[in-house]
Protein backbone atom coordinates (compact mmCIF):
# COMPACT_ATOMS: atom_id res chain seq x y z
CA UNK A 1 0.00 0.00 0.00
CA UNK A 2 1.15 3.36 -0.76
CA UNK A 3 0.76 5.29 2.47
CA UNK A 4 -0.15 8.83 2.45
CA UNK A 5 1.24 11.26 5.20
CA UNK A 6 0.35 14.57 5.69
CA UNK A 7 1.82 17.64 7.21
CA UNK A 8 0.65 20.67 8.85
CA UNK A 9 -2.86 19.34 8.40
CA UNK A 10 -5.45 21.83 9.20
CA UNK A 11 -9.06 21.87 9.24
CA UNK A 12 -9.04 23.19 5.69
CA UNK A 13 -5.89 21.86 3.91
CA UNK A 14 -2.41 20.35 5.01
CA UNK A 15 1.07 22.13 4.50
CA UNK A 16 1.99 19.02 2.52
CA UNK A 17 1.18 15.78 1.57
CA UNK A 18 3.34 12.73 0.85
CA UNK A 19 2.26 9.95 -1.19
CA UNK A 20 4.76 7.34 -2.36
CA UNK A 21 7.37 9.31 -3.93
CA UNK A 22 6.33 12.47 -4.40
CA UNK A 23 5.55 15.65 -2.33
CA UNK A 24 2.51 17.88 -2.72
CA UNK A 25 3.12 21.51 -1.26
CA UNK A 26 -0.19 23.68 -0.76
CA UNK A 27 0.05 26.98 -2.08
CA UNK A 28 2.43 28.76 0.05
CA UNK A 29 2.18 32.96 0.17
CA UNK A 30 4.24 35.39 1.87
CA UNK A 31 3.81 35.74 5.67
CA UNK A 32 3.73 39.62 5.50
CA UNK A 33 1.57 41.03 2.68
CA UNK A 34 3.69 44.33 3.00
CA UNK A 35 7.17 43.10 1.68
CA UNK A 36 7.17 43.94 -2.22
CA UNK A 37 7.75 41.40 -5.16
CA UNK A 38 11.02 40.02 -3.94
CA UNK A 39 10.52 40.36 -0.11
CA UNK A 40 7.43 37.80 -0.87
CA UNK A 41 9.33 35.58 -3.32
CA UNK A 42 11.97 35.51 -0.71
CA UNK A 43 9.05 34.58 1.69
CA UNK A 44 7.32 32.17 0.27
CA UNK A 45 10.72 30.16 -0.91
CA UNK A 46 11.59 30.14 2.12
CA UNK A 47 8.51 28.91 3.38
CA UNK A 48 9.16 26.38 0.70
CA UNK A 49 12.76 25.42 2.12
CA UNK A 50 11.25 24.37 5.62
CA UNK A 51 8.31 22.37 4.15
CA UNK A 52 10.74 20.72 1.94
CA UNK A 53 12.86 19.68 5.19
CA UNK A 54 10.18 18.95 7.04
CA UNK A 55 8.91 16.00 4.05
CA UNK A 56 13.19 15.43 4.56
CA UNK A 57 13.79 16.46 0.87
CA UNK A 58 15.29 19.79 -0.42
CA UNK A 59 15.17 21.90 -3.68
CA UNK A 60 17.35 20.01 -5.80
CA UNK A 61 14.42 17.57 -6.02
CA UNK A 62 11.86 19.95 -6.95
CA UNK A 63 10.14 18.14 -10.09
CA UNK A 64 7.28 21.30 -10.72
CA UNK A 65 6.64 24.55 -9.58
CA UNK A 66 3.61 26.54 -10.66
CA UNK A 67 4.07 30.25 -9.66
CA UNK A 68 0.89 32.44 -9.32
CA UNK A 69 1.61 36.01 -10.00
CA UNK A 70 -0.64 38.69 -8.92
CA UNK A 71 0.50 41.11 -11.43
CA UNK A 72 2.72 39.76 -14.70
CA UNK A 73 4.59 42.88 -14.33
CA UNK A 74 6.45 41.32 -11.26
CA UNK A 75 7.98 38.42 -13.88
CA UNK A 76 11.41 39.58 -13.71
CA UNK A 77 11.71 40.93 -10.06
CA UNK A 78 10.41 37.61 -8.82
CA UNK A 79 12.73 35.62 -10.94
CA UNK A 80 15.88 37.44 -9.67
CA UNK A 81 15.04 36.29 -6.81
CA UNK A 82 14.32 32.97 -8.29
CA UNK A 83 17.26 32.43 -9.81
CA UNK A 84 18.96 33.24 -6.86
CA UNK A 85 17.34 30.08 -5.08
CA UNK A 86 17.13 27.30 -7.39
CA UNK A 87 19.82 25.27 -7.28
CA UNK A 88 21.94 24.84 -10.85
CA UNK A 89 21.31 21.52 -12.88
CA UNK A 90 17.90 20.81 -10.75
CA UNK A 91 15.61 23.61 -12.57
CA UNK A 92 12.39 22.01 -12.11
CA UNK A 93 9.45 22.06 -14.79
CA UNK A 94 7.89 25.79 -14.13
CA UNK A 95 4.91 27.43 -15.45
CA UNK A 96 4.07 31.36 -14.21
CA UNK A 97 0.91 33.04 -14.98
CA UNK A 98 -0.96 36.00 -13.86
CA UNK A 99 -3.31 35.48 -11.20
CA UNK A 100 -4.97 36.95 -7.85
CA UNK A 101 -5.14 35.01 -4.57
CA UNK A 102 -4.68 36.16 -1.09
CA UNK A 103 -0.93 37.51 -2.16
CA UNK A 104 1.17 38.99 -4.30
CA UNK A 105 2.65 36.07 -5.51
CA UNK A 106 1.24 31.91 -4.33
CA UNK A 107 3.94 29.52 -5.53
CA UNK A 108 2.94 25.39 -5.25
CA UNK A 109 5.05 23.08 -5.99
CA UNK A 110 5.66 19.16 -6.19
CA UNK A 111 8.83 17.25 -5.49
CA UNK A 112 10.26 13.76 -4.53
CA UNK A 113 11.25 13.48 -1.37
CA UNK A 114 14.92 12.04 -0.02
CA UNK A 115 13.11 9.84 2.76
CA UNK A 116 10.89 8.00 0.76
CA UNK A 117 12.65 7.51 -2.59
CA UNK A 118 15.14 5.35 -0.41
CA UNK A 119 12.58 3.04 0.61
CA UNK A 120 11.58 2.50 -3.18
CA UNK A 121 12.49 -0.48 -3.40
CA UNK A 122 11.86 -4.23 -3.00
CA UNK A 123 8.38 -4.94 -2.07
CA UNK A 124 7.39 -2.18 -0.03
CA UNK A 125 8.03 -4.11 3.03
CA UNK A 126 10.56 -3.16 5.50
CA UNK A 127 14.18 -4.86 4.73
CA UNK A 128 14.85 -7.69 5.17
CA UNK A 129 11.62 -8.66 5.20
CA UNK A 130 11.05 -7.48 1.73
CA UNK A 131 10.86 -10.39 -0.90
CA UNK A 132 14.43 -9.34 -2.04
CA UNK A 133 16.07 -9.60 1.25
CA UNK A 134 14.08 -13.07 1.65
CA UNK A 135 15.62 -13.92 -1.21
CA UNK A 136 19.03 -13.07 0.06
CA UNK A 137 18.47 -14.68 2.94
CA UNK A 138 17.18 -17.66 1.58
CA UNK A 139 20.40 -18.18 -0.97
CA UNK A 140 22.91 -17.67 2.29
CA UNK A 141 21.36 -20.30 4.52
CA UNK A 142 20.20 -22.81 2.04
CA UNK A 143 22.79 -22.63 -0.42
CA UNK A 144 20.06 -23.06 -3.14
CA UNK B 1 3.75 -1.58 -16.96
CA UNK B 2 1.69 1.16 -15.08
CA UNK B 3 -1.69 0.87 -17.05
CA UNK B 4 -3.17 4.48 -17.75
CA UNK B 5 -7.06 3.81 -17.24
CA UNK B 6 -9.35 6.35 -18.64
CA UNK B 7 -13.04 7.41 -17.17
CA UNK B 8 -15.69 8.97 -19.11
CA UNK B 9 -13.48 9.31 -22.28
CA UNK B 10 -14.61 12.43 -24.60
CA UNK B 11 -13.66 13.78 -27.52
CA UNK B 12 -11.87 16.87 -26.08
CA UNK B 13 -10.74 15.23 -22.58
CA UNK B 14 -11.41 12.67 -20.24
CA UNK B 15 -13.20 13.09 -17.14
CA UNK B 16 -10.41 11.44 -14.94
CA UNK B 17 -7.38 9.62 -15.96
CA UNK B 18 -5.87 7.16 -13.60
CA UNK B 19 -1.88 6.25 -13.46
CA UNK B 20 -0.63 3.66 -11.17
CA UNK B 21 -1.15 5.10 -7.62
CA UNK B 22 -2.72 8.33 -8.74
CA UNK B 23 -5.78 9.31 -9.92
CA UNK B 24 -5.82 12.93 -12.09
CA UNK B 25 -9.39 14.77 -12.24
CA UNK B 26 -10.20 17.04 -15.05
CA UNK B 27 -11.92 20.48 -14.24
CA UNK B 28 -14.78 20.14 -13.03
CA UNK B 29 -17.48 22.94 -12.88
CA UNK B 30 -21.24 23.34 -11.77
CA UNK B 31 -23.89 21.72 -13.76
CA UNK B 32 -26.22 24.60 -13.17
CA UNK B 33 -24.34 28.29 -13.61
CA UNK B 34 -26.72 30.10 -12.31
CA UNK B 35 -26.12 28.70 -9.01
CA UNK B 36 -24.68 31.19 -6.47
CA UNK B 37 -20.97 30.52 -5.07
CA UNK B 38 -22.26 28.27 -1.91
CA UNK B 39 -24.28 26.49 -4.99
CA UNK B 40 -21.95 26.17 -7.87
CA UNK B 41 -19.40 24.35 -5.04
CA UNK B 42 -21.57 22.17 -3.62
CA UNK B 43 -21.76 20.97 -7.29
CA UNK B 44 -18.46 20.98 -7.93
CA UNK B 45 -18.05 19.05 -4.69
CA UNK B 46 -20.68 16.31 -5.86
CA UNK B 47 -19.14 16.05 -8.83
CA UNK B 48 -15.89 15.20 -7.44
CA UNK B 49 -17.51 12.86 -5.71
CA UNK B 50 -19.33 11.03 -8.23
CA UNK B 51 -15.61 10.89 -10.19
CA UNK B 52 -13.94 9.63 -7.39
CA UNK B 53 -16.77 6.92 -6.65
CA UNK B 54 -15.78 5.53 -10.33
CA UNK B 55 -12.39 5.68 -9.49
CA UNK B 56 -13.03 3.66 -6.48
CA UNK B 57 -11.35 6.29 -4.31
CA UNK B 58 -13.00 8.98 -1.76
CA UNK B 59 -12.33 12.24 -0.25
CA UNK B 60 -10.05 11.01 2.34
CA UNK B 61 -7.27 10.06 -0.26
CA UNK B 62 -6.99 13.59 -1.98
CA UNK B 63 -3.31 14.83 -2.34
CA UNK B 64 -3.66 18.15 -3.58
CA UNK B 65 -6.18 20.29 -5.20
CA UNK B 66 -6.56 23.48 -7.15
CA UNK B 67 -9.63 25.63 -7.30
CA UNK B 68 -9.82 28.71 -9.41
CA UNK B 69 -12.30 31.34 -8.50
CA UNK B 70 -13.86 33.66 -11.12
CA UNK B 71 -13.77 36.32 -7.90
CA UNK B 72 -11.51 36.36 -5.12
CA UNK B 73 -13.91 38.12 -3.24
CA UNK B 74 -16.00 34.22 -3.02
CA UNK B 75 -13.14 32.86 -1.42
CA UNK B 76 -15.04 32.87 2.20
CA UNK B 77 -18.64 31.64 0.65
CA UNK B 78 -16.44 28.42 -1.14
CA UNK B 79 -14.51 27.86 1.82
CA UNK B 80 -18.08 27.27 3.85
CA UNK B 81 -19.09 24.56 1.74
CA UNK B 82 -15.41 23.09 1.27
CA UNK B 83 -14.91 22.72 5.14
CA UNK B 84 -18.20 21.17 5.30
CA UNK B 85 -17.03 19.01 3.10
CA UNK B 86 -13.27 18.16 3.17
CA UNK B 87 -12.58 15.46 6.36
CA UNK B 88 -10.94 16.06 9.11
CA UNK B 89 -7.67 14.40 9.39
CA UNK B 90 -7.51 13.79 6.16
CA UNK B 91 -6.95 17.70 4.19
CA UNK B 92 -5.00 17.95 1.03
CA UNK B 93 -2.93 20.11 0.08
CA UNK B 94 -4.29 23.25 -1.69
CA UNK B 95 -4.03 26.34 -3.74
CA UNK B 96 -6.15 28.98 -4.39
CA UNK B 97 -6.03 31.57 -7.08
CA UNK B 98 -8.93 33.79 -9.43
CA UNK B 99 -8.94 32.98 -12.82
CA UNK B 100 -12.08 32.73 -15.42
CA UNK B 101 -13.25 29.44 -16.74
CA UNK B 102 -16.30 28.65 -18.21
CA UNK B 103 -17.67 28.54 -14.43
CA UNK B 104 -17.78 30.86 -11.47
CA UNK B 105 -15.68 28.15 -10.21
CA UNK B 106 -13.13 25.18 -11.30
CA UNK B 107 -11.81 22.99 -9.20
CA UNK B 108 -9.58 19.88 -10.17
CA UNK B 109 -7.70 17.63 -7.69
CA UNK B 110 -5.12 14.55 -7.99
CA UNK B 111 -5.72 11.71 -5.93
CA UNK B 112 -5.06 8.06 -4.55
CA UNK B 113 -7.18 5.29 -5.99
CA UNK B 114 -8.37 2.91 -3.00
CA UNK B 115 -8.18 -0.21 -5.39
CA UNK B 116 -5.04 0.22 -7.29
CA UNK B 117 -3.11 1.07 -4.42
CA UNK B 118 -2.88 -2.29 -2.98
CA UNK B 119 -1.22 -3.22 -6.70
CA UNK B 120 1.98 -1.39 -5.87
CA UNK B 121 4.31 -3.59 -4.52
CA UNK B 122 7.03 -5.07 -6.62
CA UNK B 123 10.61 -4.84 -7.01
CA UNK B 124 12.32 -2.16 -9.17
CA UNK B 125 15.64 -3.83 -9.64
CA UNK B 126 16.31 -4.48 -13.50
CA UNK B 127 15.27 -7.63 -14.85
CA UNK B 128 16.75 -10.82 -14.06
CA UNK B 129 18.06 -9.38 -10.77
CA UNK B 130 14.38 -8.28 -9.60
CA UNK B 131 12.97 -11.19 -6.76
CA UNK B 132 10.88 -12.14 -9.76
CA UNK B 133 13.77 -13.17 -11.98
CA UNK B 134 15.78 -14.67 -9.36
CA UNK B 135 12.61 -16.63 -8.49
CA UNK B 136 12.55 -18.01 -11.58
CA UNK B 137 15.96 -18.47 -12.16
CA UNK B 138 16.26 -20.60 -8.71
CA UNK B 139 12.98 -23.08 -9.60
CA UNK B 140 14.86 -23.50 -12.53
CA UNK B 141 18.47 -24.43 -11.18
CA UNK B 142 17.12 -26.18 -8.28
CA UNK B 143 13.84 -27.43 -8.89
CA UNK B 144 12.43 -25.88 -5.52
CA UNK C 1 15.74 4.98 -5.68
CA UNK C 2 12.97 6.57 -8.31
CA UNK C 3 15.66 8.67 -10.58
CA UNK C 4 14.95 12.22 -11.21
CA UNK C 5 15.37 12.82 -15.19
CA UNK C 6 15.47 16.25 -16.30
CA UNK C 7 15.39 17.73 -19.67
CA UNK C 8 16.50 20.96 -21.26
CA UNK C 9 17.97 21.93 -18.01
CA UNK C 10 18.43 25.79 -17.84
CA UNK C 11 18.93 28.42 -14.90
CA UNK C 12 15.28 29.10 -14.40
CA UNK C 13 13.53 25.97 -15.39
CA UNK C 14 13.79 22.50 -17.01
CA UNK C 15 11.56 21.87 -20.27
CA UNK C 16 10.90 18.32 -18.51
CA UNK C 17 11.46 16.42 -15.74
CA UNK C 18 11.05 12.66 -15.63
CA UNK C 19 10.51 11.15 -12.22
CA UNK C 20 9.50 7.28 -11.86
CA UNK C 21 6.41 6.90 -14.23
CA UNK C 22 5.73 10.24 -14.83
CA UNK C 23 6.87 12.88 -16.89
CA UNK C 24 6.26 17.24 -15.83
CA UNK C 25 6.44 19.94 -18.59
CA UNK C 26 7.53 23.03 -18.28
CA UNK C 27 4.56 25.59 -19.57
CA UNK C 28 4.70 25.77 -22.95
CA UNK C 29 4.04 29.13 -25.23
CA UNK C 30 4.05 29.70 -28.84
CA UNK C 31 7.93 30.64 -30.25
CA UNK C 32 6.01 33.47 -32.29
CA UNK C 33 3.59 34.99 -29.80
CA UNK C 34 2.69 37.69 -33.17
CA UNK C 35 -0.07 34.17 -34.44
CA UNK C 36 -3.09 34.13 -33.63
CA UNK C 37 -4.64 31.97 -30.83
CA UNK C 38 -4.81 29.05 -33.66
CA UNK C 39 -1.50 29.67 -34.66
CA UNK C 40 -0.12 29.94 -30.91
CA UNK C 41 -2.45 26.63 -30.17
CA UNK C 42 -0.64 24.59 -32.82
CA UNK C 43 2.82 25.97 -31.70
CA UNK C 44 2.64 25.06 -28.23
CA UNK C 45 1.12 21.63 -29.07
CA UNK C 46 4.01 20.81 -31.51
CA UNK C 47 6.46 22.02 -28.64
CA UNK C 48 4.80 19.55 -26.62
CA UNK C 49 4.94 16.94 -28.97
CA UNK C 50 8.80 17.04 -29.80
CA UNK C 51 9.25 17.31 -25.69
CA UNK C 52 6.98 13.96 -25.78
CA UNK C 53 9.67 12.86 -28.13
CA UNK C 54 12.63 13.62 -26.04
CA UNK C 55 11.11 11.73 -23.15
CA UNK C 56 10.57 8.81 -24.94
CA UNK C 57 6.67 9.24 -24.64
CA UNK C 58 3.87 10.74 -26.52
CA UNK C 59 0.84 12.47 -26.89
CA UNK C 60 -1.60 9.14 -26.37
CA UNK C 61 -0.12 8.93 -23.12
CA UNK C 62 -1.29 12.34 -21.71
CA UNK C 63 -2.41 12.30 -17.74
CA UNK C 64 -3.38 15.82 -17.24
CA UNK C 65 -3.22 19.20 -18.70
CA UNK C 66 -4.10 22.70 -17.60
CA UNK C 67 -4.17 25.38 -20.20
CA UNK C 68 -4.01 29.14 -19.19
CA UNK C 69 -5.51 31.18 -22.38
CA UNK C 70 -5.09 35.27 -22.01
CA UNK C 71 -8.38 35.88 -23.24
CA UNK C 72 -11.02 32.74 -22.30
CA UNK C 73 -12.97 34.21 -25.28
CA UNK C 74 -10.57 32.53 -27.57
CA UNK C 75 -11.49 29.38 -26.11
CA UNK C 76 -13.22 27.72 -29.14
CA UNK C 77 -10.64 28.86 -31.45
CA UNK C 78 -7.81 27.11 -29.10
CA UNK C 79 -9.82 23.68 -28.87
CA UNK C 80 -10.30 24.00 -32.38
CA UNK C 81 -6.81 23.06 -33.25
CA UNK C 82 -6.78 20.96 -29.66
CA UNK C 83 -9.77 18.91 -30.62
CA UNK C 84 -7.52 17.95 -33.98
CA UNK C 85 -4.30 17.17 -32.10
CA UNK C 86 -5.26 15.16 -28.92
CA UNK C 87 -5.68 11.43 -30.00
CA UNK C 88 -8.88 9.72 -30.23
CA UNK C 89 -9.56 7.58 -27.15
CA UNK C 90 -6.44 9.26 -25.38
CA UNK C 91 -7.65 12.19 -24.14
CA UNK C 92 -6.42 13.55 -20.89
CA UNK C 93 -7.90 15.54 -17.90
CA UNK C 94 -8.08 18.62 -18.69
CA UNK C 95 -8.71 22.27 -16.96
CA UNK C 96 -8.60 25.48 -18.70
CA UNK C 97 -9.06 29.08 -17.00
CA UNK C 98 -8.41 32.53 -17.84
CA UNK C 99 -4.47 33.80 -17.10
CA UNK C 100 -2.51 35.76 -18.48
CA UNK C 101 1.08 34.76 -18.96
CA UNK C 102 4.29 35.91 -21.06
CA UNK C 103 1.84 34.82 -24.19
CA UNK C 104 -1.83 34.16 -25.17
CA UNK C 105 -1.22 31.01 -24.19
CA UNK C 106 0.17 29.05 -22.15
CA UNK C 107 0.08 24.97 -21.84
CA UNK C 108 1.27 22.58 -19.04
CA UNK C 109 1.12 18.67 -19.42
CA UNK C 110 1.71 15.59 -17.21
CA UNK C 111 1.87 12.29 -18.50
CA UNK C 112 3.49 8.85 -18.83
CA UNK C 113 6.85 7.77 -20.80
CA UNK C 114 6.88 4.98 -22.98
CA UNK C 115 10.46 4.47 -21.80
CA UNK C 116 10.06 4.06 -18.00
CA UNK C 117 6.59 2.45 -17.74
CA UNK C 118 8.29 -0.80 -19.11
CA UNK C 119 10.78 -0.53 -16.39
CA UNK C 120 7.50 -0.62 -13.61
CA UNK C 121 6.94 -3.83 -13.43
CA UNK C 122 8.45 -5.71 -9.95
CA UNK C 123 5.94 -8.19 -8.61
CA UNK C 124 2.65 -6.51 -9.85
CA UNK C 125 1.73 -10.04 -10.64
CA UNK C 126 -1.76 -10.83 -9.17
CA UNK C 127 -1.01 -12.54 -5.57
CA UNK C 128 -0.16 -15.54 -4.80
CA UNK C 129 2.10 -15.25 -8.68
CA UNK C 130 3.95 -12.27 -6.88
CA UNK C 131 7.31 -13.12 -5.74
CA UNK C 132 6.56 -12.38 -2.46
CA UNK C 133 3.73 -14.99 -2.84
CA UNK C 134 6.14 -17.47 -4.60
CA UNK C 135 8.44 -17.06 -1.71
CA UNK C 136 6.01 -17.85 0.68
CA UNK C 137 4.72 -20.79 -1.13
CA UNK C 138 8.36 -21.78 -1.48
CA UNK C 139 8.89 -22.00 1.99
CA UNK C 140 6.14 -23.66 3.00
CA UNK C 141 6.62 -26.66 0.35
CA UNK C 142 10.22 -27.35 1.13
CA UNK C 143 10.85 -26.08 4.32
CA UNK C 144 13.78 -23.26 2.97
Amino acid sequence: MTEIKRIGVGARMSDAVIHGATVYLAGQVADDPSADVKGQTQQVLDAIDRLLAQARSDKTKILQAQIFLANIADFAAMNQVWDAWVPEGHTPARATVEAKSKSSLLARARLAPARLIDQLYGCRLPCPDCCYGQLVSLKATHGV
